[in-house]
């Protein structure tokens, strides 16, 4: 057992903000380990629980750690742990799941019935250490940069939107270019899809997309998105439309632009319920809306293992920021801004 | 050529109704084929016509023969025509297709951008004689009675609504036991669907379901129909949700009661848009949405010949009423009383 | 902890044959369980190592207690045990998976590279007590007769390789009519195979087919099988060929049979390897051909506890022979002679 | 109606070799196309044909014009054509197909199962005219290279190989590096493969399999291809294995290669039985081999054409040689000692 103290961000009070405090290092269970955090990079759900809106009020009890999606190296496994020993480098899936409902007893665990996400419902990542689950436990190759091995995360995401269709010598549409839709672009491009639009209101975010591989940007605020795909794909439509920015008009849009045929994936998480033409949109179209949640465990792991191993894809344009785990302040500043892709923490 | 008069139900006015009259048969192209029509069914989307509702006034251009669901034999065949010849014993694909869309390339002309529809925007079924292309016919077995050959058109709707998700071993519930419904819950059946559950408000149509092989019947008036579902499935939800009633409130339920990693099949064509929980009941559920439209081109026609020749469904409980063509209003009020599974006209 | 003695059935020399001795009831590890067997039915694989073949010499290391399809009442759950407990009533999965390959970890655990087999590589289910890994467990319904219980596992493989296809409205072959095949007769004509033919050279199985429901039984000493399927399809070619006998000539037919585009599902295991036409029978056919092990972990074993449960499926004709498990050797006898479907050992 | 004399190349005597000679330009039906040929490459099938093996000796009817693979431009359109016209610029699918069989009505026309080829079954395109049926036009972009357009045809059979499967983030190998085999390497590539294995004899053509993309070349010659994969995919095999080469020994390396639950594309036609270690390579692995053949029509088609525009595949290092028509036999004497990737004729 370790004991001791631990520097940690803590949301502390119900309340905008969080706290850097020293709090004690986790102690694991037989069948956990504990792992030195070497780099966590901040998601769009931390920046729910800093924001304290009304997601993170009815889901979040303080005192919390939070933060997920991270890298670094096994300090201590349990005892009766057998797929990673002490020194191993590692990040972690952060999907808890019970292994015993109908979806974890099929090869479904990505939608258990009883998941509980670490950093949410757990103490999180945020922090010199953090204990998960041995089973949830990623082990990654020795030269990969810990500030991209956190990422991985945010990138399965991607990668398991993207490649629920198989978009290779097809068009692809990224609406909303966030972190992870910026991922999508760059899985999209390297595998295989050959018409690439990326839509948002930012500008910053767009130039990031042009980066990692849009045929084209499409500012939201200044063209028509429908039109612009009119002309990219020929009146076509898209094959495959990845919906990130959970705002209701541009799931319409999306929707719209989608082809005959098609499919619309959609990983956002919009805040309140959308309106949909169901019957022009869906129907007759003979469309496939998808939902996606977290990553495939662990196939998506693989895949996005693979993908940056072979430089297929790089997501350097995308980690923008590192800043040292005392200067969080500045992290979620940007994030809040949007003036930033990944911002990474350093413990 | 054939030239001369037939009897045919023409919707005459932009009114309420329709008319039996007389007018000329049909004279066919070179690619085209005439048909004497033995039996011909009435759709919803007739009474849709014949109400003259919203829908109708904006599609339909008077004078307008409409129905589009039939069996008969050919009489005439155009001289370009190779794949069926006169006294073949036939029925007839309504949707219309280009041939040259992306889609229609691709093996999915049933969702061709370019779609026309018999007796929608050609002249329909309801008549002595009708016209298609000949691309458009299936050759039926002698010995099937022409009323069931009529309903293979509905059938297939059904077909390829249930047949898009593997249901055996599986739970499926059906939303809306109209005709289409009623042989839905037989094909889940016969598909190997181990617990189906038929929902509607209309108690003569749950007690038709019952005899089509529905599990458990619910009534969406008397009892919740998730409370059911969550006996039926031991907590688990469905499967396949198959949506056709196009009512708001059930299309909410049916997304809910659909199983994490599930699948929900909408083929009803709700009047107006839609408001659905995305991020609960389709995102975090990883739930598979799928807009189904018509029949595959010909792979449903193949699987319900099948079906229907290996008596492994049986639609006599859904045929519930045949008329004279003359009698054609008295099929029309059942219809629109709901009083009755498929009604068929005989010219 | 038990301890105490048990009957088992040993396979105790390098030679022909088993014996029934006593033996110490096993003891379990934490992870483990132990079961009180009610019904252990004997799998083709038992005839090998009853056989002492050359397949079960290179294998088997004796003594070695047999059997791994069986139902029990869990007797003693390990202390790390939580998904069952004392008084459960179970069957088991016999692939001993090690859930940290890439199959495992990619939802494919039937074909984990490390599988161990109850009864093969470790002790079996022909004795009063087995225990097997708690992540094996499957529960069974309370009313589940103790023999159909046991052959959850052999219906799985059936279940497995018919069930990979979508066989509703289409055709099915079913080739060696052992009870596995009866089984998968059974499934197919459950999930809605139109034309279901079986072929075996053994009038008696051929008889059970015809009670399992095939449309057509083939005597393949008696008649060209070839001509046969012409016929039933109207040389259209079998959909999907499931091949169950192991016999070059046999699988030779059954690539003939299958029509361009169709699947050829093979559970068999041929002692030695097969000659093949890859170019005619294979690739200009564009067929695909998939070797099916195992059973779903646990998909399948939810879509046989269903389908029994729903009497989809019924295996009362397959299920001919009951003994107690002193009288073992009446059962391996009728099982070398071909003249049984499956046959119940009752500790 | 054109009238006239042309150019081609003829298979005039049942020997080794072709002649170039005059003869008339082919005149077209009512539904098919006239093109004058503006560049078109040498396939194996062309250099079996003028080798004059034993598959040539049963299916060529002397005299014959060969060759399929061609781009040109519209000279004439029949009077029912409507989906092409004079001028257009023009390539097109090789397999011509009845259109009414269950596979042509099942959107597998690609299978059909009368299947006739051209430049096999009807006059081909080494000549400066060919006539191809209406249906089987594929229109090319204005800037695509005549030669690259011309190399679709056999790009498609690659992109159909490959595609059949989701390579993105897995491994694939590719046996026999021929010109098509050195195209899937750049499609594995492009669709996001992560670890590509390309093996062959011939040095000259793996060195060009290492500018399409290859992550290691494998000399069958020289090392074992086993451990060279064993090293290359840490022990896990190959997800996707595409076996282009037809040899025996590879087929079976090919097998032993591909990972438990993998897949096993064979676009390769042996020319004689191939013996298969079925139980230990297919069965107990969970395999899928599928045979494949042509391309989708022309779901394939538009892969090709995008992947092409997009860059995403580059074809300059597979076209190595173009030659004016008249000097066709140095493009056959290159293809039939290997030392070249495609080569052009031009009319």
């Amino acid at each position: 057992m370790l004991g001791g103290k631990m520097k940690a961000i803590v949301k502390n009070e119900n309340a905008f903000g969080a706290i850097l405090k020293e709090i004690p290092i986790p102690s694991i269970n037989e069948n956990e380990v504990l792992i030195k955090v070497q780099a966590a990079s901040i998601c769009g759900t931390d920046v729910h629980i800093y924001n304290w809106d009304q997601w993170a009020q009815k889901r979040i009890k303080t005192p919390q750690v939070f933060g997920h999606e991270f890298s670094g190296i096994v300090e201590e496994a349990g005892k009766h742990v057998t797929n990673v020993k002490k020194g191993d480098y590692v990040s972690a899936e952060t999907h808890i799941v019970c292994g015993t409902c109908i979806p974890c007893l099929s090869g479904k665990q990505h939608v258990c019935t009883h998941t509980k996400i670490l950093g949410v419902d757990t103490a999180g990542s945020f922090a010199e250490y953090v204990k998960v689950p041995a089973q949830n436990i990623w082990k990654n190759p020795a030269d990969m940069d810990p500030a991209v091995a956190s990422v991985q995360e945010p990138l399965g995401n991607a990668v398991h939107t993207v490649l629920e269709s198989q978009p290779a010598g097809g068009s692809a549409a990224i609406i909303g270019c966030g972190p992870i839709g910026l991922m999508a672009v760059a899985v999209a491009k390297a595998a295989g899809a050959a018409r690439i639009a990326a839509i948002d209101k930012n500008d910053y975010r767009l130039s990031l997309a042009k980066k990692m591989g849009a045929t084209v940007t499409i500012s939201a605020d200044k063209e028509d998105p429908l039109e612009v795909i009119d002309v990219l794909t020929g009146g076509e439509g898209i094959d495959l439309v990845c919906e990130m920015s959970g705002h209701p008009q541009a799931i319409d849009q999306g929707l719209k632009m989608a082809a005959n045929g098609g499919r619309f994936h959609m990983l956002s998480l919009p805040e309140n319920p959308v309106t949909i033409d169901l019957t022009n949109d869906v129907v007759f179209k003979g469309l496939t809306v998808q939902g996606i949640t977290g990553r495939k465990m662990f196939e998506t792991w693989r895949q996005v293992s693979h993908l940056l191993e072979s430089q297929l894809v790089d997501l350097t344009p995308v980690i923008t920021h590192q800043f040292p785990l005392e200067e969080f302040e500045k992290g979620f500043d940007l994030m809040r801004k949007g003036q930033c892709g990944k911002v990474i923490l350093i413990p």
